[in-house]
């Protein structure tokens, strides 16, 4: 086991009614002008968005609003909230929302108090410095309640990029299951499967003698493979539901990825399907992900034989990988990335585009230009 | 699932020289003069005594000391340091050494700010306020270092009582498995069974549809399981007590315990034990709790069947416990409480000193007076 330093002091309120919490909560973490940051419709036609509202009037608490985070959130829709934190001095961001809407909000945060442009802590800059951030999730996905990551593109050049600080972390997280029941099958799926490859990214790993965090990591995976189909087959299951989102949380402040090598590469490779296909980053890859796991497993089976026996109960790596992609289909997932329209054509532009020039994208098996070419050939 | 609250700020240092970053976390934590609080002389014969206070003092940080923490920590030794930091003016509690040590600095930290005496949050008062406390840990054991809670025993009464509040949890506790090499083989074993039976009192629950902690503690277990016979063979397996140290941090931040029902009947039954003859704590539960499993699993067989299968790998649930048993005795931990002393006639006096009078004990089996004496006679 690698050394390493841990902290994830979110505060989590978890379960039904807790949005109920949310003013008393913002002030707790010393906020007292609030941005209120959302994505589309959804809030607003379930009645979150006028609960949150109300909330925060009964309590006294002055916010202005700042919606249209679309999936994918995108730097200039950041500018426009820097600049509106900036001028009614906003001292709280509160994203209502999923993943998009949080990282959103965590680039705002960060931006607002910055001097340059946001953008730097995008093109590897440490966030060293943010507004506090306060989230009310309504997906079960990308884990950004727990998370110091943030993932934003910009626009004009379709770069899909990272962005990661301590400070980030929002201070308060509200986990309501019954949020999560009105999201469509599809998006409900996606967001299984976008918990499963932040386990299974910090899963495959050369650093050995880490049995704590591979059954951690085992645990949570058997855990999304046991109740995702139970929320397709029934969208008002609760528990299941709160088991995912329990799930997701876990999944990505890192508790399951300390002292261990971790490696990104199926999040880089379909980062590119979202920029240049707008695919809902989950079913991207429910894609990737296996055509990844054919390519490395060949030629570093190591884990895969684990994984194979303990998440799977079978003995072949193959097998454990068949299962994999049926249960990805069986709860509606692609299996081509020509359903989000790309072309076997394209497959030379995406992978140059991920920048990674001369060098290698990942640690369990480096990838070459090249060898992103095969995985995404893989996934054609 | 139930609604729950959770929150675990700690910041943990982990790793070989962590402890190198003592003064650094102390000061950025705001404390300005130390209580320097720790055991018998195990940490001066292994240099981490001099260590510590080396750092401290290149660093400019003055301190006190207080010494002497015996395992089962006891009031008397607590009111001494609340005295000590009262006249010193101290503003920051760092423990040195396992569970009894951190208890210990927690009532101490607790004590020195409040008016009354320390032991009322020992009698059930919710502790609000207290001093920061940080650890350097040098047993996998109590889990103390990441949890919010203390226990002390009074030395007149021999009661054994916990407190618990959200401001005793450390600030920060340092890691580092290396500080756990020295400790004698039966001190390990103790140490391990105490995380797994931290484990399974929030695991047997009757709370259903908790899949998620479920296999969290089913991970954990089984971590424990495979890693303790390897410090046993060889106590210098670095990276096998890095895989315990880390789990016994997550058996008892509640991580894996959130949502549910517990159930902390072994503790409470095996606290008589220490209280009366000085059993240290782990070996007690060695021979409590499965006693306490034959008792309830014949009245309750319902989690015990998932335990059997999941954890042990049986469908039947007496060969699960045989084989918990024979776990046990495989890593040296006593099998009888007449080996601390205690006499079949004693057991009278030990249900009645619980003090849950005409009460109940536990929730997933409630269990009477006369309940308990029938699982000391289960442990004879």
């Amino acid at each position: 086991m690698q050394n390493f330093s841990f902290c994830s002091p979110t505060f989590f309120e978890f379960g039904k009614g807790a949005e109920g919490r949310t003013a008393e909560l913002i002030k707790k973490y010393g906020g007292s002008k609030v941005l209120l940051h959302y994505g589309g419709g959804s809030i607003k036609k379930s009645g979150l968005y006028d609960r949150v509202v109300a909330n925060l009037k009964e309590n006294g608490l002055p916010f202005v609003e700042l919606g249209g985070v679309q999936p994918n959130p995108i730097d200039t829709l950041v500018y426009e909230g820097i600049e509106l934190c900036r001028k009614e001095k906003v001292d709280f961001v509160l994203a209502v929302g999923g993943g998009s809407a949080i990282d959103s909000a965590k680039a705002i945060a960060a931006g607002t108090i910055y001097d340059g442009d946001f953008w730097d802590y995008y093109s590897g800059k440490y966030i060293e410095e943010a507004l506090p951030v306060g989230t009310i999730l309504t997906i079960a996905a990308a884990g950004s309640e727990g998370s110091s990551n943030s993932v934003i593109t910009q626009v004009e050049t379709k770069l899909k990029r990272g962005a990661s600080g301590e400070v980030i972390r929002p201070v308060f997280s509200i986990l309501n299951p019954e949020l999560t029941q009105t999201l469509p099958p599809y998006h409900t799926a996606a967001g299984s499967v976008d918990i499963m490859v932040h386990i299974m990214e910090r899963y495959f790993s050369n650093t050995e003698n880490v049995e704590v965090t591979d059954r951690l990591c085992e645990g949570l995976l058997l855990t999304l493979i046991h109740q995702t189909p139970k929320v397709i087959e029934n969208p008002n299951d609760y528990d299941a539901r709160a088991n995912i989102m329990w799930a997701g949380m876990l999944a990505h402040n890192n508790v399951c990825g300390v002292g261990r090598d971790q490696d990104w590469a199926s999040h880089g490779i379909e980062h590119e399907l979202s920029a240049f296909y707008g695919a809902i980053h989950g079913a991207g890859l429910a894609v990737i992900s296996p055509a990844w796991m054919k390519f490395v497993s060949a030629k570093n089976p190591n884990k895969f034989k684990q994984f194979a026996e303990r998440v799977w109960g079978v003995d072949s790596i193959n097998t454990a990988i068949t299962r994999y992609e049926v249960f990805l289909k069986s709860i509606g997932m692609p299996s081509s990335i020509t359903e989000f329209g790309a072309k076997e054509e394209d497959i030379p532009m995406l992978a140059k585009h991920t920048g990674i020039g001369d060098g290698t994208m990942g640690g369990y098996v480096p990838l070459t230009v090249s060898d992103i070419e095969e995985i995404y050939r893989l996934a054609l």
